[in-house]
Formats: C-alpha cells, structure tokens, sequence
C-alpha cells in the first residue's frame, strides 16, 4: 500500500451495528481530527462485524501496513464484545485477566457489583497496555502498535486524553478551506493544473448544496503552512481573474 | 472471509474528506438500509483515500469475496475524482468515452455547457452499465458486481430506486429492538444463554444513554420472522421475572 505521509494510522470499526446501518459512526472523524492534530494521517478505514476471524484477519493486515492502528467496539460486557480476545489471537498472546484492570474496576463498582459481566471487561491480551477510561471505568488496551477503545462516542472522546503521549506523531497536518459560489466543472481544468504544479498539497473539491447556497469547497492539506499559502494564492488569483465569488460556509 | 448470509455485499467509500475527518460519511447508513432491505447483508466497510493502487487493491479483493460491491464517491469533474479509471483498471478494461452517458449529458446541459470538466464524467469503463441520476444527470455505472455511485448523499439516494432490478437479494433482513432500563453487564450473562441457543438470530447488545435516559437497546437480526419471535419471548420471559422495565426509544 502507499504511504503518503511520515506517519499514519487506519481505524478498524468493529461492530454489526455499523454494517446493518442501524448506527451511524461517528468515531471515524472523532479520531481523524484527533490524530491529525498530532501529526497522524488516517490512510484506511475498515468496519467488520462481530465475527472473529474477520477482526482477526483484518488486524494482522492493518497493523503490518500502518504505524498505528486504533479499534473502536467490542470491548464490552456482553457476548457480542469479542474485540480483546481477537486480538490475543493476532497477537498470538495469552487472553487473561489483567491484574491493573481488575483492579481498577473492583475499586470503581460498589461492593458486590464487580459481577460476572463486568469481569468479562479485565479479561485483555497478556501483557496489554491499558488505556484509561474516566467517563465509565472499564479501560481499553494497546499491545504494540494496535489501540482498542471503546464504540460508545462520548466514552471513546474522554479517552483520547490519556492516548496522546502513547502516540508519536509527525507534523500536523494543516489544512485551509476555500468555498466558492461555482460548480465543479467550471474550475476542474485549472485545479487540475493547480495540483499538477503543488504536489505536497493534496486538494480536494467537495460540491455543497445547503441552506439554499449551491458551490463547491476547495479544500488544501499539507505539513506545511508554506506550501499551503503559495497553493492557496494560485487558486485566489484564478478565482478572482474568473470573477467567482468566494462564500462563507 | 467468512459470510453469513446467503447474499452479501462490502461498501466501498473513497475520499480523502472521510479519512480526514472533514466530512462525515452517511452513505453507509443509507446503503445498508437499503440493502437490508432488498435482502442483502453488509459484511464489510472499507475507506480509502484519492489514490488508485489503493482503490484498485481493494476492490479486486472487495469483488472477489462479496457477492456486490458498492462504491461511493469519485465519479465527478475533478482531478480528485479517479473512482471510473480506477474500475477500468482493476477489470483490466479499457477507459473509454461512454457513448450512451455522452448522449444524456449533451441533452441535460444547455448549448455550450457541457465542457471539458462535464465530459470527463462519461469516461468509464468500457461496456460498463448506467446507473440514471435523477438529481443531477451524471450517470454512475456499473461493471460485473460493482455498482459505482456519487458521494453527495442526496445524488445518491435518488439513485438507488434505478438499481433496485439489477441487484438480486435474498429475504429481506429482519430486526427486533428490546430498548431496557438497565445496564449491559446485568443481563450479560443471560444473553449469552440465549445467543447459544438462538444461533440463527444475530443478537447485538448496544449501550445508550441519551435524553436523561440511560439503557441498553438489544437488536435480534434474522431472515426468519418466527426465528424472532421465539428469541423474543426467551428475552421477554427473562426481562419479566428480572423485573426490568422496557422503555420507549
């Protein structure tokens, strides 16, 4: 696969949930924004089901392709959360109790409620990193370069904090937005040569059509701002030769 | 890659603006309510930047394993839009000007608008099928199992009534949701029971807290309407004599 950055990560979706379109993720773009203000570049995304040997299979592509690689689902009480002991299989590690989990959880729950369910959330790859979870108790786990959090939006943003210093990013990744009152076909030739002439920028045009405003958003990315002006000053002088009205969005 | 239904399909969605978190994808919501539908099962998600070798790795691998394919994004004016040379590749067809697509695109600009940018949109593979755009006259197309549709969610919503003769399902699949004023880890235990003895029902367990509210919502997936019912009643009988309240979502 290419790689068109220093560093990069995929996010790997586990859950039916997503696939039956009964849920909408969200932690895609939860985790993108997040780690490109770090300086990580999401180069793949992949949602698998509940089924072990897709996740496991999946993994063992995704952790060998990319840096870094973090799951999201599955490491709940119920039947359905088999993330943590899929990825005792493709690491080839022991599935057992963490002892610094159990620990955690015993002292969170009231006495008496540290159940047989809520046993099921220490058991982890041997060896595993945890990853602390401040919203709802129940940690999530790295082994090498593979972070497991949780599918619940809110409890997986609460746990971005603790991540940060596990990660080693390059520079972020920059990006600067300009939205035109056009379509795509009216300036496709000479973004076209744009990007010819700003290889280290990636450009993107996105059509929009809302609240009543029909254009398309010229989007810039790149590590470096530099690179971003001069790509940027390209595009405003051609939009303002073609008399194209810049909007806001 | 194991399958579990009798007809599956894998989503494909390429666009850097997903991977960057810039924009939110819905489609796969969209697709897979549809495809539920019409009786075919999502298996797997996959998304993928603006760069062929990867659009081209994947499918190959996406087409060969599901029965259907689907793929969202990169079929407009743009340089970022590589989605039909991409296709032409990975079948090892030729990419060539469309004559039919060519036609309906003369007919749906005014005189002296259908320029360069507009004309890059009837390239596609060669032989590929149309698929008709409703909303905005720019035909997708497909080839063998893959159907290759826009990425602006409400083009292709209108476009999937068109497609509907061209994918063969199976029985549409059915969902059950038992929404409960309780926690995952207490009713854990005997889910897992009644997963064990209902293997034909796909029973997914998915934390919620919203509106004050907080619960789990348990979801029962089959083909087979009385296959519910009798999972159903298991939960029911188990819900009743724990005294947990059901609650409206």
């Amino acid at each position: 696969m290419e790689k068109n950055t220093k560093v990069n990560a995929a996010i790997l979706i586990i859950g039916n949930e997503i696939l039956s379109g009964r849920t909408q993720d969200t932690n895609t773009g939860t985790l993108a924004n997040w780690l490109n203000s770090i300086g990580v570049k999401v180069i793949e995304v992949r949602v698998v089901p509940d089924i072990e040997k897709m996740i496991v299979d999946t993994l063992t592509v995704l952790r060998k392709t990319y840096n870094y690689v973090f799951t999201t689902g599955g490491i709940g009480p119920t039947h359905d959360d088999i993330t943590a002991q899929s990825v005792s299989k493709a690491f080839g590690l022991k599935y057992e109790i963490h002892k610094e989990a159990f620990k955690i959880l015993e002292k969170y729950y009231k006495p008496g409620e540290f159940n047989e369910g809520r046993q099921k959330m220490v058991w982890m790859p041997q060896g595993a990193e945890l990853i602390l979870n401040p919203t709802s108790g129940a940690p999530g786990f790295s082994v090498e370069n593979v972070f497991c959090l949780p599918g619940v939006p809110s409890i997986l943003k609460s746990m971005l904090g603790g991540l940060k210093n596990k990660i080693v990013g390059g520079e972020p990744i920059l990006s600067h937005t300009i939205s035109l009152k056009t379509v795509e076909s009216e300036i496709a030739k000479t973004i076209t040569k744009i990007q010819n002439e700003n290889k280290d920028v990636e450009i993107g045009s996105y059509p929009f059509f809302h609240a009543g405003k029909l254009g398309v958003s010229i989007v810039l990315r790149s590590e470096e701002k530099s690179k971003i002006d001069t790509c940027n000053a390209q595009i405003l002088d051609f939009v303002n030769k073609r008399k194209i009205d810049i909007v806001d969005r």
